[in-house]
């Protein structure tokens, strides 16, 4: 199964004041592991846009477990969950440098037309990333 | 019910090149909502904060309906979906000027200590909100 | 002179952890004071967009007096300090309900096609606008 | 004379409707340069808060040659342009994967206690960082 490992250094800005990062923003450091393993997978998330393909979000979901602090690296291990032709269902956890879990989460992203957000399906529309994404199915278990 | 009403207006900086609001910001605003529902019941969360305790998010959570665009002007609903003693559960929907939902969501926040970011109980440590929630509570069939 | 005033409510994930708002978010302040500046003047930013002009920003500055903390109500003071026909320049405050000036600041635009980033002439493409701009600029001393 | 390097991947929250990156971001990528400038020289920024000093901005100013986009890889390069045992002032360019500027700029810094945002001295409350400042001082010509 593949599982993409990606660093983040905890960014000033991203804390607030209860000398924490801020919640929100382990939704843009999903965005970014989500792009890698996008990328790994031989894909590049931009070149779907250049088809006026978006890739938006529908549902997503994080359950906080342990703060993260400026002055730490992070490591965001990203996956897929599920995939039916329509949907993809990504998994991310947040892990600290002492190994401790801080974030779990998932994100829910269909594809539309970037003109109307029309859904269209992955199947049809982007047979090679349908191909990797079954063959990524098949994996889980 | 109590239900809240905080008005957005859509900044520029919160779009992304798909030409809507980021997805991480709907985060932001159910923030703002959370602290205009808690100043609606008499309260200021920044005097929680002042005492050394702070209310993190341990679970949150959207789904995206439709996207709102920079130029519109949004409603966001908060509200109380649970309470414990220790946790409560808020819930959240963002509207657009025609009437449509865009996001719905809700998260769940409980009260630490600032300096070791340990649990306490609300109904001990601040009986006023306590008795506020526990009433609000009565009004959630 | 114009000078147009915007309401601002601190919110919990502008803070940092020094305890008071991050720098990097006075210029989304500005943004929004200048947006409400343009509106106020009669026209509307995104409606420019539509017609596939940009107007993006190629100088700004902002020096820092006074730190603004969560809790508090700003107002973003906009206006207009220059105006060539090519180039706009804004100047802002930002001061506290004390009446404190927190930051001060200022930011220079140009019109670009969206397609190519290139420069064109406020004075020739949007006549109305630069109708406007004159009439202010010929009030600044 | 010391510049540090400091890569930075465009995230996709990072873009606006423009299709560009927001020029706020730049102002955290500055700050995560000089983060890295700081450890380049030997300390830690993080170590200088958890003795209860604070280095906030006091001045920041850009200018925006080539917008930056989403898929790009970035260089930073930080550098001390002025230091006088109160005040440092860092200067910065972002460089884009062809070599062209995308922005310049610059920060000015004090050192201030946390509790009162009162100024204090480098030279006399960080003798170590002090000393470093002035050695980096006297290679600028």
């Amino acid at each position: 199964m593949q599982i993409t490992k990606t660093t983040i250094e905890v960014r000033y800005a991203e804390t607030d004041q209860m000398g924490v990062v801020h919640h929100s923003n382990y939704f843009v450091w999903f965005e970014l592991g989500r792009s890698h393993f996008i990328r790994d997978l031989g894909f590049q998330y931009h070149e779907m846009e250049k088809e006026g393909v978006l890739s938006p979000v529908t549902d997503i979901q994080a359950s906080y477990k342990h703060p993260a602090r400026y002055g730490e690296t992070l490591t965001v291990k990203t996956w897929v969950k599920d995939y039916d032709g329509l949907r993809v269902v990504y998994g991310y956890e947040v892990i600290n440098e002492e190994g401790m879990l801080c974030v779990i989460g998932s994100s829910t992203h269909v594809c539309v037309k970037k003109d109307s957000f029309r859904p269209i399906s992955i199947r049809t529309h982007f047979p090679a990333w349908h191909e990797a994404y079954e063959k990524i199915k098949s994996t889980i278990k």
